[in-house]
């Protein structure tokens, strides 16, 4: 599989296979380490009033980040031939714990999350994700560890 | 306030005021401990095969039991006699830090969150929370560390 | 291996063959959940005038009863004939992740964690622990994701 | 209170105030971030063959680093008259909860652990910590939340 199939596989894991992603609006934003992004709008806040993400949001998309950024790992290392090995690898990734940091007020228009693998293995990966605003502003961290 | 007006305010407060809640249909259950609840449906699933709750809504519903335990417990214990001083608590309250440990596929009809208060403080409240599904199978614990 | 033979062989793993846990006086109590406890001295204190145990001894304690617990586990559902069987699941036994609450300080004069496997799995096991004093008090909550 | 006498009074805090970091032979090592660091030696380690550090001295030596670096940003922001003055801001900084996820087993001869606080404030403060051995290996994360 080459640069590109990658990429569109890993999009349309993100965006069409998982439905709560979906309602959600999660976005894959190509590049590396893996990004996914969501944009705000009034369902997705907490508190009306400051227009904050909810930190339910903020969980979601750290892990999603994460449990990606381990299937895209298993993409650039393994000799993936169809989307039927992705698919039978990505039901084997759960999710055993995840912490979440909340820094600050989950405050603007469009939040991307990161997320890195700190801890590969073959039965167990830590991957650590953070989440920014368009402005930069690092709003949450996430550590997650992975059953693979 | 008496306890019905208290479980009238702490119902509105989960329903209806925080938007994200009530895009996923999040209920409050009068009891004690703090009790909420999720009914399955398609949009929230993180795998549409086996139609498991994605862990998303699972982070979610656990970090609104916590948080809705402290503001329960700020009912019973203050003399909060009007909409107004509940308000001004809610926005005080927020999440600092969270962990899930997810224990079993999120399987089920509908889902039930409770939390209860291990550490109060002036400055930091611990809360652990429990995710059972209708037949009562334990599916997630989480741990919330709230400024209060 | 009858019980009494898997009590004495707890013991010793948890008294004598980890140097760490002999330089703090970590011993085994025979039961069910899996025990491990600890005599206040002055050298193990965080804080001298308050004499309270030293964050770092509790989540030492914890971990510990963690990580037998997993043993115990294993000496009970698995025909262990030898100790070399047993040596050799003991170096796969490896701490992931631990999470530690401090509730209240750690004050008293003997302490004792005890823990329990919530999560069973091939590749991944999680523990809760906790931590009281001799009067009974929960001072410490624990959560470790080990692999097996 | 120049550099030098605040150099001083947080390797004095370090090393000689807390009982058990002096057990373990914890040093304080000027610089900034904060760090600390401790030598590998027999009694210290969780198995006897490979020499590993037990998995509490690493939870100990990030819960030292992340408490001191509340300590060290307390001197570097107030007017501290005195020891006086920071024996009391010592005694009100309490770990509410640490997570240490190891990455890689404690080999080495030395360890150092740094920590930096990610989220200030007046009530709670969160820091993330980082073990590395002597070559520079990243063996271990922390992330502690306290009271301050």
């Amino acid at each position: 599989m080459n640069e590109t199939e990658k990429e569109a596989l890993l999009q349309m894991v993100i965006e069409q296979f998982i439905p709560f992603n979906q309602m959600l609006g999660i976005r894959y934003v190509p590049g590396n380490p893996l990004l996914v992004s969501i944009e705000n709008r009034p369902e997705l806040v907490g508190n009306e009033r400051r227009k904050m993400l909810h930190g339910g949001v903020i969980a979601t998309l750290l892990d999603v980040a994460g449990g990606m950024a381990i299937l895209k790992n298993f993409l650039d290392t393994n000799d993936v031939h169809s989307r039927a090995d992705m698919a039978e690898k990505m039901v084997r990734v759960a999710t055993i714990d995840l912490r979440v940091d909340y820094l600050r007020p989950g405050i603007g228009e469009r939040f991307t999350a990161k997320a890195e693998i700190i801890r590969p293995g073959k039965r167990v990966t830590v991957t650590r994700m953070e989440l920014h605003n368009e402005e930069d502003v690092l709003l949450a961290l996430g550590t997650g560890t992975y059953a693979v």
